[in-house]
């Protein structure tokens, strides 16, 4: 009597095509175009006052938005529309609801209109969210087959946050069955494809917020990040994106998978294409007191003295680490000449840069893979059996029969007890404090009184690799272990004549050779280039405000 | 050829015994003199300067050395004294290091003597260590047999603070073996007793601290609580105590039991003789930047504005929820006595009482304790197998035979999994979410506009009751779970006349009637009666602050 998976599936996608407004289906391009990101404002579909306003910074549309230059529901309207186009473009949607989206931007209009104030400081912006983000009324299906048909009961707390600020939560957006992969497939909404280059992945888990931010489908998206998931799609597909440290922005009343691993949990956090909306969105969370709504949430304000840098010389002569490779893999050539003009723009603009040692790395990373690894699979297990859709081994496409390697997605050890489970813990929290140690001793070398400020690292030994070959979550799951927010930040584009492969070096390891033989400038075509800045526990505001420097001093400010 | 763990103990107990300088040796009552507090000022040992100096409160101590009125050598002496005539009356001391202790203070006269400036906020003040903070090149036994004859090889995180901040370690003090015990003995040092009657628990796991601090052997002494073990000695003892949130104070570099278990940690807080202490202590450890020498520790520094109550009306007209029992266990008359005392107390200074009704405390207490039994005992085994002394199966003085009930020390349960351990934790927190929304949710019946500012509750369902019969730390461990920091502050004392047994009442569960049945006021004759406040996850400013409030009601100020 029961519905197969493949029709429970098959019945998904007809009621998501049949949310997309007939008026905005487009011409789709051949998958043989690789780059897609010009086709929104080429394609017909929006009007100029449309393209203007999807091509408009967060901080200025908020402004516009305030002053009621521009409505709600003409700036939801232009996003949305954007966002169907990305769908067809890159397939980054689950959940699409315009009807209710706009019906929110009305009210919030009507609001401004006869109040003349503003709702919060994120008054009539749309917002994406990564399909954990519950919203009363949505359905969750989280990439599971056996989630489909479950509807949430009542909002996350960062939902009704979002609400209270003003915001417009407009559609939700693809993750990997698990979300512990760093790309981006399941068995329900398939694949979300790289907009830059539709051959390349667009990162995971938050890879859905990645492809639609980079097509500018949407002002600024949330994704959440356990080993890299929010900074993994922003540098493949060349956004800013924060990973804020455990606890600053609310997690109750979101789903996830290894619900209960309280060992180093997930985080939300933003993705946006300005450096400027991540410090908005955060600073407007902190200053609605989580904390009231999520009893993980630390009980931290906004601290505008820590944004102004009291605790690193006011922003005057910093000094960076950086960290060239982590002992394990050299990246590729591209990551490799966007930490020399990182390294080069700072020093330009009056800072010092030494080199960041990396210290058990690998260690630290091991160490959390069999943490997740203790009990992941019955995790996953119990989910998918309820419909008995298979469980994801690769995230190759699917003519190939290759196994990709990966030391990201935790291979599961069931047989672990525990008390085992707290020897691993054990040994990661003396790493951190091995770790801890270790910066603070930079202080006696740097000349400024003070330990590096922050570490600059690649957020992987390449730029957005082919489907299925992204293999290697380690450059950014270090900061999630050690729970540093890591900020991430656009720096160059993929040259094939500056990033040419090079001469072999001598490989620090099998993997470093792996990855060596991976490289040719020709697969990472049009790919983005960006790095991360990562600071201390709960110093996001230091974090934003360094990045702020690095990312003036790149662009020459 | 090994030593016999009996050897073990004889050997380390003689090395106890030798550290004693023998002129601090007095002549001891006999054991059926069950009050001991006036001893310290009556035997003889203490010179009148010294009696005075032992009776000064902290922040006057403080005060006066920082102004060399009182030398550290001379201050440091009196309470080492002191704390030897209190080891020589209720066995509450674990390493005895005069010598060290004097150096120290030596070198902190000289310092303020040559430079005309303190060396930090705490200034030539002995403080008592609770034996889990190692202090390098001292013995480390926390209680195991096992580890006689370990060194620590480096300070604690929150011993190299003290430290800093001017302050004198100078005795460590005992605890129970495993530490998952609310009174305190062990196969090494044996059993701590109430100096108020010592046919009474001093409480536990910091039940040396209790009672080495209610017998004024030291100023303020730094205990550990993961399910109440700062505040049961606090209570049993007479004095404030506060167990403040995860991560507040560092623990980096102690000792510990279950360590590896991340879901409900332990945390260090202080037990003093006065409610000033106990601010000095948290506002001198937050100051000195913990987050710098441990990774787990709160990036918060000592919020003024918390302090002076900005979330609670500026402390005009606050609204109190006393929660009369938990609905397990009818706290004894002198108990309920000491919450209507308070009741009383705040609403004659002009402050709103009403009835908190607990929320499923049983389910998350019973939460907590299957978290932590999920691996204690393969925990306990490791260490105690090394040398093969028994694991401690009651508290009760040895010539009973009969087993204490007990729903604090975890059972044990070695068959659950890592994943099982998830679904535990994640129970867990859901019930924390429940409980915030409930806490939320009485804005709207409180009057103020805000939430009820504190809850006030007893800390046991009684005073400190006899040797092996303290079978419930629920009351306490709720607050674990939760993360609401909670503040013990003395009220009244077990009074024969108005404290008479009651008739029989409408008992809750089972375990309610053995509690009644357990009530005498002969029995607990002299006991001190405490209740505890508490607030919100990392609240502890406004926690003190509001503790201030009731404790001046009581005083009648």
């Amino acid at each position: 009597m029961g519905q197969s998976w493949q029709e429970a599936v098959a019945d998904k996608k007809r009621r998501q095509a049949e949310a997309i407004p007939k008026q905005w289906l487009i011409s789709v391009p051949p998958a043989t175009e690789l780059t897609v990101t010009s086709i929104p404002e080429s394609c017909g579909l929006l009007t100029d006052k449309e393209v203007l306003i999807t091509k408009t910074e967060v901080d200025v549309l908020l402004k516009k938005l305030a002053s009621a230059e521009w409505s709600s529901v003409e700036v939801t309207t232009a996003f949305y529309k954007r966002a169907i186009i990305a769908q067809q473009l890159v397939n980054c949607l689950t959940e699409i609801f315009v009807d209710r989206a706009l019906a929110r931007a009305k009210e919030l209009d009507d609001h401004l209109k006869s109040t003349g104030k503003v709702v919060g400081p994120l008054h009539g912006l749309p917002i994406s969210l990564k399909d954990q983000l519950c919203m009363k009324g949505v359905e969750n299906v989280m990439g599971y087959v056996s989630w489909i048909g479950k509807y949430a009961e009542k909002n996350a707390a960062l939902v009704d946050i979002l609400y209270e600020c003003g915001a417009n939560p407009f559609v939700q957006t693809n993750v990997p069955q698990t979300l512990m992969w760093p790309e981006t497939f399941n068995n329900v909404f398939g694949r979300t494809v790289n907009p830059h280059n539709r051959s390349l992945t667009s990162g995971g888990s938050s890879g859905g917020e990645g492809a639609l931010v980079a097509l500018r489908g949407s002002p600024i998206g949330v994704g959440s990040d356990i080993g890299g998931s929010i900074r993994i799609p922003s540098a493949f597909c060349g956004l800013y994106g924060l990973r804020p440290s455990y606890g600053r922005i609310p997690y109750a009343g979101a789903v996830n998978s290894m619900e209960g691993q309280d060992s180093v949990p997930s985080v939300f956090g933003p993705l946006c294409n300005s450096l400027a909306g991540v410090k908005i969105f955060m600073k407007a969370v902190a200053d609605s007191k989580p904390w009231l709504k999520d009893p993980l949430a630390v009980r931290k304000k906004w601290d505008e003295d820590e944004y102004k840098l009291e605790d690193h010389g006011r922003g005057k002569g910093l000094v960076f680490g950086i960290c060239w490779n982590n002992g394990v893999k050299v990246p590729h050539p591209p990551i490799i000449r966007a930490l020399e003009m990182t390294k080069a723009a700072l020093e330009a603009a009056g800072h010092t840069v030494v080199d960041w040692v990396p210290h058990k790395h690998a260690e630290l990373c091991n160490t959390l893979n069999d943490i997740w690894s203790a009990g992941c699979l019955e995790d996953y297990d119990t989910v998918t059996s309820i419909t008995g859709e298979p469980l994801i081994e690769t995230m190759l496409a699917e003519a190939s029969g290759e196994i990709a390697k990966t030391n990201f997605r935790p291979t599961g050890n069931a047989s672990v007890s525990a008390y085992g489970l707290w020897q691993l813990q054990k040994a990661k929290l003396r790493l951190r404090q091995e770790y801890l140690a270790m910066w603070e001793e930079t202080a006696k070398t740097t000349g400024t009184g003070r330990p590096v400020d922050a570490i600059i690292s690649p957020v992987a030994p390449y730029a957005a690799p082919p489907h299925g070959m992204n293999s290697d979550a380690s450059y950014t799951s270090i900061y999630n272990v050690l729970d540093y927010p890591s900020f991430v930040f656009p720096v160059t584009r993929v040259d094939p004549v500056k990033d040419a492969k090079k001469p072999p070096h001598k490989f620090l390891s099998e993997e470093d050779e792996d990855n060596y033989k991976l490289y040719d400038p020709k697969t990472f075509f049009n790919a983005p280039v960006n790095l991360q800045l990562s600071g201390r526990t709960q110093e996001e505001e230091a974090v934003i405000a360094m990045t702020e420097i690095v990312d003036a001093a790149l662009k020459g400010k």
